[in-house]
C-alpha cells in the first residue's frame, strides 16, 4: 500500500559560483530539516548545477553568425548564437522563439538557454554537459557525507507541446529508475496494462518544482516516502527518433 | 518561504459505478487520514469520474466504420470507430497509434479512450464530457458534505511529444489557478522573469500520480500545503491553436 510522500524545500543555498561545493551545500541545507534519510530522491535545479560546473556565457563574449542573425529578428543575435551553438537541431522557429533538441537530445525552448535568474542580463546559463554525469557526482558526494545514500535528479523547467506552461522535468538521473514499466502488470480488476509506461522522475520533478519555485531561490528539494529504486539515466526518458512522431 | 507539500493517497474507494456519490466515498476515506483541511487539493483520476458520469462504452454496441476499419490494422476497428468519435481532430497516426484532439481541445493518445483498469476487456472508458463541471461538481459536493473549501483538479495520464513515458495532467480543475504565471515578477537577483508561467495543476496531478499509481487502485489523493488559490479552468492549460507550432 503507497503511503504519503513529502515534499520538502531546501532553503538557504546561497548564490553559486563555479567550484563551489553543492553537495556540502545541499547537506548543509538538509540538516536544517533533519537531514538527508535512506530512500529520499534529491532534486536539484538545473541552474544551480550549471552555475557550479561553470557552464556560463557573457554575451559580450560572443560573435553572432550571419544564421543567429537571421533568425534573430528583435532579438538580440548573440543569444541565438548561443542558442545554435547548444543545438543539435532547430526543430521548430516562430519570431524569436525557437525550439531546438539539444546536444544531449532534449527538444526544448532555446536549447535550455537561459537568461533569468542568472548572474546579470548580459549572461546565460547553458544546460549542463552531462546531467546525468552530475546527477551521479552530487549524489556520490551525499553519500561520501553523510552515509545515505539517495535518488537524484537533475531538473529543469521545460514547455510542452499543446498545453501551456511550463513543467518541471528530469534532465539527469543518478540512483532510480526513470520510467516505471507496467507492461505485463495487472491492475486492480486483473487486465493486463498495456503500453503503460510512467515518467516518475518528470513528476518527482514537477512535485519538487511545487516547493521550489522561481521567485525565492530555493534551487533544491527532498521528496521523501518513495524508494529510489532501481537505476537509469536521464537521457532513458528521450524517446527515440524512430518513435517520435512531432519532429 | 514555501513550506513542505504532503501528497496523501486515499485508499479504500471501491469500484466505481454510474451514479455513486463520489463525493461520499472520497470524504470517508479522507476522514481515514484524518479528514480533509482547508486548502487541500484534492485530485481525482479521470476514469473515477468518467465511471461515476457513465462515460462507458460496450465494444458490442459499436459498429465501426470505413474509417475506423482503415485506421485500425490489426486493431479492433470498433475502438478506432469510439475513438473517431471522440475526435475534433486526428493529428498523427502510426499503426493504430492515434494522437487526436479531444471535443475538448486535449491533444492525447486514443482520444483519452481507455481500456485499462475498465469493467471489462469489451469495455472502453471515454473522458468526462465536461471535465471542469466535473471538478466543480465533486468540489461543491465536498463543501457541501465537510464545510472544506478545498480545490479539485481531475486528472489523466497524458503521453508528451519527445519524451518516454506518461506523466499525470490536469484536465478539469476547480478553485484554484491551473496556470501560475511569472511576468513581471523578479527573481531572486531582482531580474525580471520572461514567459515564465508554469502549469501548476500539471504538476499537481503529477505529484499525486506518484501515491496513486496504476495498480492498486488509488483513484485519488490530496495534496496538502499549497494554498489553493485563485480560479480557472483546465482548459486554460491548453495551447491556443495560433501558439500552437505542433498540430
Amino acid at each position: 500500500m503507497t503511503g504519503e510522500i513529502r515534499v520538502i524545500p531546501l532553503h538557504g543555498i546561497p548564490e553559486l559560483e563555479e567550484g563551489d561545493d553543492l553537495g556540502v551545500l545541499l547537506v548543509a541545507a538538509a540538516e536544517r530539516v533533519g537531514g538527508f534519510e535512506a530512500g529520499d530522491i534529491v532534486v536539484v535545479a538545473q541552474k544551480a548545477v550549471s552555475k557550479i560546473e561553470g557552464r556560463v556565457v557573457h554575451l559580450s563574449d560572443v560573435e553572432p553568425s550571419p544564421r543567429a542573425r537571421e533568425l534573430a529578428g528583435d532579438d538580440d543575435p548573440r543569444r541565438l548564437e548561443v542558442i545554435l551553438g547548444e543545438s543539435r537541431e532547430i526543430i521548430r522557429v516562430r519570431r524569436s522563439l525557437v525550439i531546438a533538441e539539444t546536444r544531449h537530445g532534449f527538444v526544448c525552448a532555446s536549447a535550455g538557454v537561459d537568461a533569468s535568474n542568472a548572474k546579470g542580463p548580459e549572461t546565460l546559463i547553458l544546460l549542463p554537459l552531462d546531467p546525468d554525469a552530475s546527477a551521479r557526482l552530487l549524489r556520490d558526494r551525499i553519500h561520501e557525507l553523510t552515509g545515505v545514500v539517495a535518488g537524484l535528479v537533475v531538473s529543469d523547467s521545460f514547455g510542452r507541446a499543446w498545453r501551456r506552461g511550463t513543467t518541471d522535468v528530469a534532465l539527469g538521473v543518478a540512483g532510480l529508475a526513470p520510467l516505471l514499466d507496467l507492461k505485463g502488470q495487472r491492475d486492480s480488476l486483473g487486465y493486463e496494462l498495456h503500453a503503460t509506461e510512467i515518467a516518475v522522475a518528470d513528476e518527482i520533478a514537477g512535485a519538487a518544482e511545487l516547493v521550489m519555485g522561481k521567485i525565492e531561490g530555493v534551487p533544491a528539494a527532498i521528496v521523501r516516502g518513495m524508494t529510489a529504486e532501481g537505476d537509469g539515466r536521464g537521457t532513458d526518458l528521450l524517446m527515440p527518433r524512430d518513435r517520435d512522431l512531432f519532429r
